[in-house]
């Protein structure tokens, strides 16, 4: 069996997950562009491999079918809006992925950008590296509406983080209520042009799909507060990147902090707008967390190629939310 | 009544405290260098004033000599460490301050820049806003030993605030030891000298008096780990500004964040250090907290002209710690 380690980096900070491939006499080669792969890039390393050690390149219908070997896809981290697992399944190609390791990484994360937003922390700290003194006011959690969209294994996690701040009204979405979240935490469960309107602090704890993307475009940021502030650390494409950029450009909401693109690695237009806090996908990026999704990965692939049970196979709903286009 | 206020920006987003001062029929100056004053640009604007609603700026034994009317220094904040307190009760002159009032937005903001210097999420912003593309790899509050010295106000809301992530080892030290906060937030108590050597993350919430004026220098700094963080948002010359640019100039410690200086405004060496996340005293500028921290200073001063009893006279143990030199 021969992997194609197409995620980078990989084994960085830890060896273990070469280490297990070498253990189990498995070949590999690491991608070695050192990027995220475009989807012509992928089709063309891809022939000679049976499974792919797959990051968020597009693994599309084409690169399926450029792949004739092509076994197993194992995914690290837990979005699978790159995998086309419908042209997978036809091909009876097994899709795994590692949907847990990444959510206290990215809750993290997403608290620490919605206080330095808040506070304009690293609009100071850029101010202060050139010399000059300015005490930004800013705004507590304590005193501000949040309003999360998505409350699976991420968002639910930013709830109970939230929590210790004492957030005061807490806004959610979801595709259905949960009545013990509501309870525990507090929550108003209410549409999205809710959460649009009335919160100070909006986060997006939500997958791609043709139904969230380009969920929020101009209509939807207009709607928000003139001091709004718009969190990303989902997927790219879910905010339009174009749309953003103009409200901004225009002076509306107060910050924007986007972890995640359309394109990555990311250079467009959004660099020029100073309070738009941007950082390079990564929410996943702790150390502890990302070890946990390669060796989960990895693991995966070696149960794959000793014929052992699976334990990370991507569920049926994930198939129908594609196969619906929901 | 003629009240000086040196502190700015005041009644910069809520005009209450001016509104007040006018209904009392106080009349009262703004700071009209718009930055904090030194001693001599104090001793001169202060002569007449009977009052001081007060910053940070040093209010000495030379300026109190200069102001012959002054029968008041009422202090927007919680440190003394500019006042001096000993020419003040020589003088007969009442101090008040407002102490509680701040403690929640530097609580917040410290837990919001230990989660950037974590991810470097400040060096990725900027590294983005040129083009650049890079995936930082960071740590997270649940994979580190944090140490925090001073359990005061601020201290303790720290701690509550990091609980919700799950720190795993909290080392603390103040003067005396809390069986309290030790159950509820199962602390290690230890020497300074155990903090230094065994945290990833150390902050600091402490006084600055004689005893912690540079009680970190190069020693301490060279007993942290290489790859340790140190936050300082209490007060400037607790830290010893040389000692930590030339640790970090040599490649010591992965971070700092540094929001109070010895000399404010701050344009001193630690700009030259891109891993320095630099802050403009903004500990405090929530506007929340900063309108509480003005109308309860603004109050004091109008229950002093009406004769009414003070609320936020300064204790007796804070002029016990000028008086010893603690």
């Amino acid at each position: 069996m021969k992997v194609l380690i197409t995620t980078v980096p990989f084994a960085d900070k830890n060896r273990l997950p070469l280490e297990q491939l070498n253990a189990a006499g498995i070949e590999y080669l690491i991608n070695p562009l050192n990027r995220k792969l475009t989807e012509n890039e992928l089709a063309d390393l891809v022939k000679d491999f049976d499974i792919i050690i797959a990051g968020t390149e597009p693994i599309t219908d084409y690169v399926i079918e450029s792949a004739s070997n092509l076994k197993m896809i194992s995914r690290v981290g837990i979005g699978l809006d790159n995998v086309d697992l419908l042209a997978a399944e036809r091909r009876g190609i097994k899709v795994s992925y590692t949907p847990d390791a990444p959510a206290p990484a990215v809750a993290e994360l997403t608290i620490g950008l919605m206080i330095t937003l808040l506070r304009s922390v690293q609009l100071s700290n850029i101010r202060m590296h050139k010399g000059e003194w300015e005490r930004y006011f800013g705004r507590r959690i304590a005193n501000t509406t949040i309003g999360v969209i998505g409350l699976g294994r991420i968002g639910t996690r930013v709830l109970n983080r939230l929590k210790a701040f004492g957030t005061p009204r807490l806004l959610v979405n979801d595709l259905s209520p949960n009545s013990e979240l509501e309870r525990k935490f507090k929550l108003e469960w209410v549409d999205k042009e809710t959460i649009y309107k009335e919160s100070d602090v909006i986060t997006l704890h939500i997958p791609l799909t043709k139904a969230t993307k380009n969920l929020i475009t101009k209509k939807e940021l207009k709607m928000m507060k003139s001091d709004a502030i718009i969190i990303n650390t989902s997927r790219g494409g879910i905010i339009n990147e174009g749309d953003l950029y103009h409200v901004m450009q225009e002076g509306h909401l107060s910050g924007a902090s986007i972890d995640v693109f359309e394109q990555e690695p990311y250079d467009g237009k959004l660099t020029e707008i100073d309070r738009c806090l941007l950082t390079a996908h990564m929410g996943s990026m702790s150390i502890d967390c990302r070890t946990r999704m390669e060796i989960e990965a990895t693991e995966e692939v070696i149960r794959f190629a000793t014929g052992e049970t699976l334990k990370g196979v991507v569920p049926e709903d994930e198939y129908k939310v594609q196969r619906e286009g929901l």
